[in-house]
C-alpha cells in the first residue's frame, strides 16, 4: 500500500522549474502527501510538521520528475525487422514496397490483430519505457486507417493504462496515412472514414487529443485544417507531425489552431518557429526518426531557443522510423544529432513534454503537482543524456508510491 | 547447481557457421553437456540418446551465441559528463582542456581510485552488458599511464571476472596515451614506464593482448613497432586502435605482427585492408565512438567485405569518446551508420568477436564450442539488430547453466 504521506531525504533534486535549467536543489528532501508533492526543498528547510512522516533515504541520489514519453506509436501489429534487413541488403524502396513493406505493412498487421495481441505488443515497449521511469505515456492510433481499427488500437492504449501503473494519453492519428482502400483519395478517406471514426472514438471517451501527419506523402494543409475544425467542435486539443520530410507550413497550421505540439519540424522555417511561439506550441523533435532515416537536415534548435518556444524530446517509438524504445537515448540524441544542452534535453522528456500533452500536473518538481519521481544513481543531472545505452534508474516512485 | 546434461527443445537457432549468414535452424533443439555443446540440430533429428535428458522448452524463441564485447575501457575512474555538457553548451575543446576535460581527467581519476573502486564502477556497465546477455568480455588498461595504476586496472578486470559468471579477457592498453609527466617523450615514456609495466603485468598474469594507440595524439608507428615487439618475445598476440582519425597505416603494422584485430578504422585504404586479409586480423568497427564524436568518415565496409576481413562489432565502452554499454545498439548503430547487414552485426557480435579475442571455443553454436547462449524473445534475428534502445533478452545460458 502506498504511504499517505512520506519524507524522501538526503538526495539531489533538479526541479525543472519555469525560468529554465535543472533547478537543482543540493541535500534536498521532498515532502509527498496523498499522491502530490507537498513541499521540496533543502533539507535543513524541511517543514517542522513534516518530520514525524516516515522518512526513505535515498542515499544522494539524484531526483527527477519521472520522465513522459509524449510521442509513441507503441500500440501496432507486426515488425519491420524483414524491411530493415533487406534495405541494408541492398533493395531499393521500390522493392521494399513490392515485398509488402512500408506503412501498410504495419497496417496489414494491426489489422489483423486482436485488441489483446494489441495490448500486449504495447506492452513490451511501454514496459520498457516504466524501466527507464516513465510515469506518462502518449499512445497514437494511426495504423487501422480504418474505423473499426482505430477504435481498437485506442482501446488497447487505456487498456494498457489500465494494466500498468502508468498514465496514458492518446491521440486519434487516423489522417496518419491514406489506406490502400482509398489511394489517391485521402480527402475522400477523410470524410468518409477519418472524421466519423474520430467522432465515434470521442464518443466512447477514447482521445485525449486528434493528432495528423501533413506532408506530401499524407494528407495536405487543407485537409488537416479540415480535421481539426472537427477536433474544435468536439473540444479536443490537436497536434500535427509537421515540416518532417519537407516544409508544408504544417507547424504554422498547427498554431494558428492553437496545436499542443507541432513533432519532427526538421524542415520548419523562422516563420513557423515564430507562429508556435505565438500560439504556445511545443516542439517536439524526434531524433530516433532522424537517425533511423539518416536525415541530414536537422531541427532549427537555435531559433526554437531564440523565440523561446518549448523544446519536447520523445521517442517516437514506432515500427519504421523508429523502432526506439527509450527515452534516455532519445535524451542522448537529442543532444549528440540536434545539439541540444543536457538540461534542455531533460526539461524535454519532462517539463517540456507534460505541456506537450496539455498536462499541467507534472513534468516539474513543486508543490501540488503529482507525485511521480524517477530516482537515479548518477552524479550529476547531466549524466542522463551523457550515456548512451545505459539505464541508471534507482527507483521509480509514482503518485507516491514506489 | 548447473546440470551437466540439458536438452534445450522448441527453439530457433541461429547457429552462425563459417560460411557467413545466420546458419538458421528452425524447430532446433541443442544438447548441452559439462559446459559445451554436444549437439544442435533439428529438434527431429536429436541423437536417441539425449532423449532421456532435462530438457527445457524454450517456446519458439530464437537462440544465440551469447554476445561478446571484444574491445571495452569499462575500467575506469570518474565519468565526463560535465566535458559532454561544456560541449553542448558551445565550450571549445580548448576550453574543456583548461577546464581539467579529456583523457587526461580520466587518468587522474582513475589513478586516485582504489581498486574496488575500480571493479565495483566497471561491474555498473559489465552488469549492463550481462542483462543483454553477454559471456565473454574484452577490458583495457590505459588510463593510468604509470606501472601501478596500470596493474591496478588489470587486476580490477580480472576482479570483475571472479565476481560474476562472464569470462574477462584483458588486453594491457599502456601505449593508450602519453602521460602529462611525459609530455612530448612519448618514447621515453614507452621505455621507462610502458614496456616494464607490461613485463610486470604479464609476469603477474594479468594480460590477455597488448594493444595499443596509433594516432598522431598517440604513438607513432616505430612506437608502437617496439611495443609489440617485446609482445612477441613474451608470446602475447597484439592488436590496435588504428586508422580512427586519420591513416597512419597502423593496421598494416598491426598485421604484420599477426594482430588479432585492429579497430576503429574509419580512415582505412585498401592496402591496409589486404594486409589484414592477408594475416587474418579482424576487423574490429566501434560505432558508438564515431556517433558520438560525430564523424563523418566511415570504415570502408565494403572493402573488408570484398576481400574477406571478418568484421566484429563492440561497445568501446569509454567515459569519454563512447559511454555506451549496449551491444546490442552498437550492433544497430553498426547497421545504421556503417551499413552492415543484421546478419553481419550478428557475427560481428559473436563469431567475430570471439577471433578479434583469439577465441576459437565460443562464437557460434557448433558442437565442442562452450555452451554460452542467449535465448530472446525475438520473431527472427534481424530483430535484434533492428530495435534501437530495446532489450529483448529472455534468458542467458552460461556454460550451460541459466
Ligand atoms: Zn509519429
Ligand atoms: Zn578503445
Amino acid at each position: 500500500m502506498p504511504e499517505t504521506a512520506l519524507r524522501l531525504t538526503n538526495c539531489r533534486a533538479a526541479t525543472l522549474p519555469a525560468g529554465g535549467g535543472y533547478g537543482l536543489v543540493e541535500r534536498a528532501a521532498l515532502v509527498l502527501r496523498d499522491g502530490r508533492i507537498d513541499w521540496v526543498g533543502p533539507e535543513a528547510e524541511m517543514p517542522a510538521d513534516a518530520a514525524h512522516l516516515p522518512a526513505r533515504d535515498l542515499g544522494g541520489r539524484l531526483v527527477t520528475p519521472a520522465p513522459i514519453d509524449c510521442h509513441t506509436h507503441a500500440v501496432h501489429g507486426g515488425e519491420r525487422a524483414g524491411e530493415f534487413e533487406m534495405r541494408l541488403e541492398g533493395a531499393s524502396y521500390e522493392e521494399v514496397a513490392r515485398a509488402g513493406g512500408g506503412i501498410l505493412s504495419t497496417v496489414r498487421a494491426t489489422r489483423a490483430a486482436g485488441e489483446e495481441a494489441l495490448v500486449e505488443g504495447g506492452l513490451r515497449f511501454v514496459d520498457a519505457l516504466i524501466a527507464e521511469g516513465v510515469a506518462t505515456v502518449e499512445i497514437k492510433s494511426g495504423y487501422g486507417l480504418d474505423r473499426e481499427t482505430e477504435l481498437r488500437m485506442l482501446r488497447a492504449a487505456r487498456e494498457i493504462g489500465r494494466r500498468r501503473d502508468v498514465a496514458v494519453r492518446t491521440s486519434f492519428l487516423g489522417a496518419h496515412a491514406v489506406p490502400p482502400e482509398y489511394k489517391g483519395r485521402g480527402g475522400a478517406y477523410l470524410d468518409e472514414v477519418c472524421i466519423p471514426a474520430l467522432r465515434a472514438a470521442h464518443a466512447e471517451g477514447l482521445v485525449d487529443a486528434v493528432d495528423g501527419f501533413c506532408e506530401g506523402i499524407a494528407f495536405s494543409p487543407p485537409e488537416i485544417d479540415r480535421l481539426f475544425a472537427v477536433a474544435a467542435e468536439l473540444g479536443l486539443p490537436v497536434k500535427l507531425h509537421a515540416e518532417q520530410l519537407s516544409n508544408l507550413g504544417g507547424a504554422a497550421l498547427a498554431a494558428r489552431h492553437g496545436a499542443l505540439s507541432a513533432d519532427h519540424l526538421e524542415h520548419l522555417d523562422e516563420a513557423g518557429v515564430m507562429a508556435m511561439a505565438g500560439a504556445g506550441t511545443v516542439a517536439v523533435l524526434l531524433p530516433g526518426a532522424f537517425y533511423t532515416l539518416r536525415e541530414t537536415m536537422v531541427p532549427p534548435v537555435e531559433l526554437l531557443r531564440r523565440h523561446g518556444v518549448p523544446m519536447a524530446v520523445a521517442t517516437d517509438m514506432n515500427p519504421g522510423s523508429s523502432p526506439m524504445a527509450s527515452i534516455i537515448l532519445a535524451m542522448n540524441m537529442a543532444c549528440t544529432l540536434f545539439r541540444l544542452t543536457p538540461a534542455e534535453a531533460l526539461a524535454g522528456v519532462t517539463r517540456h513534454a507534460a505541456r506537450a500533452l496539455g498536462l499541467s500536473d507534472r513534468g516539474s518538481l513543486a508543490p501540488g503537482l503529482r507525485a511521480d519521481l524517477a530516482v537515479w544513481d548518477c552524479e550529476g543531472p547531466a549524466e542522463l543524456a551523457y550515456r548512451i545505452g545505459f539505464n541508471p534508474l534507482h527507483a521509480r516512485i509514482i503518485g507516491g508510491a514506489a
